[in-house]
């Protein structure tokens, strides 16, 4: 059967029918002039829309507004800003969310309260309002304006994080655009991701879908264990597809459930591999466990361990920490039946270390992917998770932050 | 009142009454030669004895051992190795543990099966037991050997981390010993520790006396969130110090409790200050939590966090990660409740940023001791946790171990 699932050659967030984009550099990045830093996605018309939502207690003025706001499950634009998170601000920094979506709603002809904000960079400072409100009256946008949404919402990334796909058989479109780099782990780890989409469907079937694929894939990255007070996932669906609108139990539910999984999963990999001070990604792969939730908790206790990451950046084949990494993740594990093998290597059989290369192993961990498999040897349960190694460059990135 | 414990010059665990120890380089530690790396305590007679081991579900063979020859409460002596853990060595593993222990009881001239092994290093590695043997027999025994048995249970820790307390009231001494560095976190973080006393007691209240005290010091340690297959933390008491023996509802037990208490938490903030890379400790207290337990996960989560360890590293007063922090330990928090300090200069105030001195507040951080002050605002819930900053080198360190 051949593959359903078309990569879009340069796709991005406004390669689905019905979608506008455009950033500036507003000035808000104190440190890097001229770097866009402001950016504002519009659709033609108020469109079903679903998010999820960083999961911490301290939540930024921007997410308490986008989640009021899509109570209705609908949206018709967003504004996303870098350089400044507009978190631990108070009511002043609530008014700052409320007065960007209001210059917003003037750029993208859209209502104010069908507006969602974003923002990312440090916490506790206001937006620099002043620069904010010129920059907006700078944007402009246009079909092709992924692109430059995609660059403006970068803090830390080293690259744009963009791509759209397209459903044969559906004749839809899912784009997408991700920014990544530190406070990133399991449980909403995205920082910043959007999405569109041009299929026909309602916020219903969209919320379930993006929580499905967010399991699949942000929910299984993990940078550095730190849980951002922005992270916001989005989809929005302008329904100019013309196809018959999908509900969980149309044909094309499967098919459009496939296309968002392998966006989010494009995306949640290069936000791994582009993990502040990463030199390559780790993919974990957790199978035979007794149970999913167990498959889950191994591998993302195996991709987040300092231990493991710090292993694979030295291109040593240390599979001990792994099994240590493994035996406090929560899952269950009986030490006689796991095996372990590390860029296709098998280094431990029925839990015992199996005599190999160590070159050869060493020269795994220096490929720019590398693929940690453990088989737990218990039941069907499988799961994957993404990670990074930890470099001196984390540190260096993350000791002169605010300063 | 004056200080009833009083800290014992170059005090160590055969301070107390009743104990002596010894130790050799045997070359189990395979890059450093001529370095101590097998060591013995051994009480004078049978004593009564509690331990607390890793909560890792992969466990070495001397834990698994260790905690069988407890389940009676009692034990004469202890064989302690560095340089292999002797993890994931299965039934040969298990065999190499159990002569070990044999070979010790000569040594020691105590029961075999009176005799505990502790091991620390490399996982996946059989023990070299040619070099055991001989190494275990040239070890002597001294009344002043537990500095050569606090170096030889070192690895990656850059100094022995030793201590010995007398209760002025109850008469009695308590003497430990630890090793830290790496895979050090929370749930039995000491990797090993061993404290010795010559108070009269029972098996029974050791065991209730030691967890109390590790849940505010071992347990409050983190220095880079992976636990460790090994860990061991190790209490005998010789009841050679004369006084009346010691219940939970004796006159002493409170002088007994703050007695080992402050051994654990002198160790606990030593193995935190000794993490691997650390330039300085950082200690957190919080406070005003709604219950006792969100204390110590807000706490434990702060200290543990690395984009607060990275930001100490670098002297960067970057407060909103430890909001971040807080916010997502699973405490109860509010926003607009929550003070925060850095080294005493006031930086959050009920949950707003203050302005401050941003010169002084970096100068803070380049102290020695770090300490991170947090009030919750909603209950009388306190605790403080230990942690470390984190460096390049925690990432050189552990980039080439194995190989």
């Amino acid at each position: 059967m051949p593959d359903d699932i078309e990569t879009i050659t340069d796709g991005t967030i406004t390669t689905p029918r019905g979608f506008r984009a455009g950033a500036v550099a507003a000035g808000i990045k104190k440190k890097a002039k001229g770097v866009p830093d402001l950016a504002v996605l519009a659709a033609d018309r108020s469109c079903p829309a679903a998010a999820l939502f960083t999961t911490n207690k301290i939540k930024a003025a921007p997410v308490i507004l986008s989640q009021q706001r899509l109570a209705g499950g609908r949206a018709q634009a967003l504004v996303a800003n870098s350089g400044c998170a507009n978190a631990c601000t108070g009511a002043e920094g609530m008014a700052d969310a409320v007065e960007t979506a209001a210059l917003t709603a003037g750029v993208a002809g859209a209502p104010p309260e069908q507006v969602l904000v974003a923002s990312t960079g440090v916490i506790g400072e206001r937006l620099p309002m002043a620069r904010l409100r010129a920059g907006m009256a700078r944007i402009t946008l246009s079909a092709e304006g992924g692109h430059e949404l995609a660059r403006a919402i970068m803090t830390t990334d080293t690259m744009p994080k963009e791509i759209a796909v397209k459903s044969r058989r559906g004749g839809f479109t899912i784009g997408g655009v991700a920014k990544g780099s530190g406070m990133i782990h399991p449980n909403m780890a995205t920082m910043l991701s959007f999405l569109t989409t041009d299929a026909a469907t309602d916020s219903a079937f969209l919320k379930a879908a993006l929580q499905k694929a967010a399991d699949l894939s942000f929910n299984m990255v993990s940078v550095d264990g730190d849980t951002s007070t922005n992270d916001t996932l989005l989809l929005m669906a302008s329904g100019l597809a013309g196809n018959e609108p999908i509900t969980a139990d149309s044909p094309l539910a499967g098919a459009f459930q496939e296309a968002l999984n392998r966006v989010c999963i494009y995306l949640a990999r290069i936000i791994a591999r582009d993990g502040e001070g990463a030199t390559r990604l780790i993919e974990v792969n957790v199978h035979g466990a007794a149970t999913l939730d167990d498959a889950r908790k191994a591998a993302r206790t195996v991709a987040s361990s300092p231990l493991v990451k710090t292993a694979v950046h030295g291109h040593d084949p240390n599979w001990g920490r792994i099994m240590a990494a493994v035996g406090r993740s929560g899952a269950e594990v009986r030490e006689d039946r796991i095996d372990l093998s590390l860029g296709g290597i098998p280094v431990v059989s029925y839990g015992r270390p199996l005599s190999f290369d160590r070159k050869a192993a060493a020269k795994a961990l220096e490929e720019e992917e590398v693929v940690i498999t453990v088989n737990l040897g218990l039941g069907s349960g499988a799961a994957t998770a993404w990670g990074c190694d930890l470099s001196k460059d984390y540190v260096a990135i993350n000791a002169e932050y605010t300063t």
